[in-house]
């Protein structure tokens, strides 16, 4: 291997490992942490992650770079590398250091804000720190640069090249053919799925949630699951993929579609390259990309009716008093039930676009600095009356149910909907590929979807941008006919519209 | 604040930092690293401990340290922060980053090696990897330096003077004693205690544990409790003190007393001064002390009567079956039965010793390489039937049934008998200081004596050695006659000497 090729890889990889160091870390807070360690933790999060961050913005570590791009020793998958990394390198020493570090001590500190706000019930509790986060985001937008509007910069660091222009006009689209299909839905007779909302056991819960990982290939040896707040899937190498969920014993739904949720993101990353550990190749094409493939085994999948044909005997030993007048016919119905909702992470997937344009919205006024943190409650609950039809009782089913904020990641909702309409195109495509397929996942067997996935799209890693791997994987790129296609098929049988 | 002095704090926090976040890397590995997960978490722990080595021995942080060691404006705490570091920079910089990086690659081998040599029973699987880690230990003294015996440098690391001299003298004091009481305690009637081995069920252990860890004062808010292979105490601050066990059904003993040990460590860490993070001050004084901190509440109290006064109606009522014609005073001789063994964990306190003594033995002759690794089984299995008369089955029950050498941890037996003596000599002062001690812990209140050690030990951190600190809590330096005396008294009470 050519020498400063050698040294580049070394060097991005001891840059992984501090980062990944930093991941355990914030696993470890939202699983396992005594409450007292949070303050210290926040410190030892923050240093870690500006000591990644100098190294990695290091004028030498540029000079490595530029040296390498200049070399015509290395092979196609060398020179991917290192140009993705030389467009990082660009990009990260943008930002200085002690904005990083002055950005992960504010996440730190609003994250734990946002818990507490939920627990009371009061965004105001949340409503300073998350006002020195988006403070920072528009400062953060103006240090990566942007054509048109400083939202593009944010958005564009979740997915290369989205822009306000392009989903405004993906909206635009989306949302008035979703509103006709939602109005007919609703001349339909309404489904009853009360049988959702019944008393089911956790422990017992659990046990499903694990066994459906384990159905759709989720590897325990190379990952596990545990309870947190808000469920989501971290990783530390391709061999070490964890995922969370959350269990209320009240609702059945909660935690078996975020189990396949989170299970199909980390699906994704299991099958990253292990040998291309720390390196652009090893990682994620997008986040995009990444929520095509949540939402694939959420809901192509685990919404469908040949899953839950295999699935549900099981279901019903489990909880055979809960469901034991619900044919699967009348279960796969209501799992699908269209109702307008307060909750993004509970709603249909007609509905759920509309949840996520409004946060979309809201995010883009808040990043342009035509609204501030105290408007949000007001603006949030006006636009879910105005779109949805519904009334927001209160913060915690409001404004404050999205940890994303307090994270500081903004710029990342609008991916939601563009992950789902990029899962519709490919699922298109895997029946295309094997015309089996559903009689395959009414037999529990999803192998073939499996490999399809392995072979189009996790073996890739970050070699092509989301268009790119979309256009290569279904011959064209993204398309949202496919999924109001897929929607109008599903919803019109199942409303008999 | 002194502005020098601020730039030392905040370096030596971020080292700090980098320190813990490898701890917790390591803790994450000892309980809930999916198994696939363990090869790059090896070189990520490696990267973080490298990098926080370079920048401890940077000759900046050695011109910073002469710059404040020459100030004379730090009051006495600051300026005993800053003389320790510089003592810490001086050894710390004898080691080559590359050395510490080796060592800490050789130790997650090894570790590795350990746990499948235990699971298959085969010493052989560990030998390779524990030759290695022997070789880099000799090589770590020679960097390090000593004046007599090179096995001197590594317990300096442990407890600062420590040397082969002194223990060997120590040794060569107490052993003869012990035997002389063995010997007594061999004529007399021999205790039953089969009722510790009947079936306890995993669960209710794991309750009595955390109420056991919960009664002397261990905070949960500031800490937890998980399973591992081997149980250990690790910190990531004061306020993040973690402590681990094992359950073994068959036997109560297990989990009990490993629970009040690692215990006892953790009361030390979780009393340490939070404003001293990263600093010396608010570091432990040394792994004698710690230890006997931990033997303390292990024996002193755990294996007293006035504590199962209290506890064993609570423990009845959760086991009332396996210890329903079970006086307590029964309880209490049949865990304190002296029987020679072949676990060092499950030891009476009067065997204990000898098996720490046949471990300092061995590792002296490892270091000063009189013996290697493929000798050990043999040597080991030679000295239980020469020292303790039992014969050695196999090498789970031998030779592997400790972590630290997989660990690296050379030069710290010792410090395990050391810490004992310690704890007899403290236990004498408690009963000075409150004479209702005894009477205090059989209704359930250790209060005083948490105080006692709270202003005594943990306040003192690091500025204290442990003779020094010793002295000040007793009026005198280590004095084994106490543990003889307290050895004396119990067990001639016990067996009717």
């Amino acid at each position: 291997m050519n020498k400063s090729y050698e040294a580049y890889r070394k060097l991005f990889q001891e840059i992984a490992d501090l980062k990944y160091a930093s991941a355990l870390m914030q696993w470890d807070q939202e699983t396992y942490l005594p409450p007292k360690g949070n303050e210290i933790r926040g410190r030892q999060i923050a240093t870690v992650t500006e000591i990644a961050h100098r190294m990695f913005t290091d004028p030498k570590t540029g000079d490595l770079l530029e040296e390498l791009i200049n070399n015509n020793k290395l092979n196609h998958r060398e020179r991917k590398n290192v140009e993705l990394s030389y467009l990082d390198y660009e990009k990260n020493k943008k930002l200085p250091s002690d904005f990083v570090r002055k950005m992960s001590d504010s996440v730190n500190k609003s994250f734990h804000a946002w818990v507490q706000a939920r627990k009371e019930n009061d965004f105001t509790i949340f409503q300073q720190p998350l006002q020195e986060i988006i403070i920072l985001k528009r400062q953060e937008a103006e240090y990566l640069g942007y054509e048109k509007h400083p939202y593009d910069a944010l958005m564009n660091e979740y997915d290369k090249g989205l822009t306000v222009a392009s989903t405004d006009k993906l909206f635009a689209d989306l949302i008035p053919q979703l509103s006709i299909l939602l109005n007919e839905i609703n001349q339909q007779k309404q489904i009853n799925n009360e049988f959702l909302q019944q008393h089911f056991d956790k422990d017992d819960q659990w046990r499903f949630g694990i066994d459906l990982l384990k159905q759709i290939h989720f590897d325990f040896d190379a990952g596990r699951q545990d309870i947190s707040e808000h469920p989501f899937t971290i990783n530390f190498n391709s061999q070490d993929v964890r995922v969370t969920t959350r269990i209320d014993e009240k609702d059945f739904a909660n935690m078996t579609w975020s189990c396949l949720h989170e299970g199909g993101h980390a699906l994704y990353e299991q099958g990253l390259p292990i040998n291309e550990y720390g390196l652009p190749l090893g990682e994620y094409c997008s986040l995009s990309i990444h929520e095509s493939q949540s939402r694939l085994w959420e809901n192509c999948i685990g919404r469908s009716l040949p899953f839950w044909k295999f699935h549900y005997s099981k279901l019903q030993k489990i909880f055979p008093r809960q469901f034991e007048n619900i044919s699967v016919e009348h279960f796969y119905k209501g799992i699908n039930k269209v109702i307008p909702s307060l909750i993004r992470t509970e709603a249909d997937e007609l509905t759920y676009h509309f949840h996520v344009m409004i946060r979309y919205e809201i995010e883009k006024k808040l990043i342009e600095g035509t609204i501030e943190s105290n408007d949000i409650p007001a603006i949030w609950n006006e636009y879910y009356e105005k779109l949805l039809g519904v009334k927001v009782t209160d913060d915690k089913n409001g404004c404050l149910q999205d940890v994303h904020w307090s994270h500081g990641s903004f710029g990342y909702f609008a991916t939601y909907s563009i992950g789902s309409l990029y899962a519709a195109q490919l699922w298109n495509n895997i029946h295309k590929a094997n015309s089996r397929v559903n009689s395959e996942i009414s037999f529990g067997n999803t192998d073939s979807i499996f490999r399809w996935l392995q072979n189009e799209i996790y073996a890739h890693g970050r070699y092509f941008t989301s268009e790119e791997l979309c256009k290569k994987a279904t011959g064209e790129t993204l398309n949202p006919a496919y999924f109001i296609n897929y929607a109008k098929h599903k919803y019109g049988e199942i409303y008999c519209i």
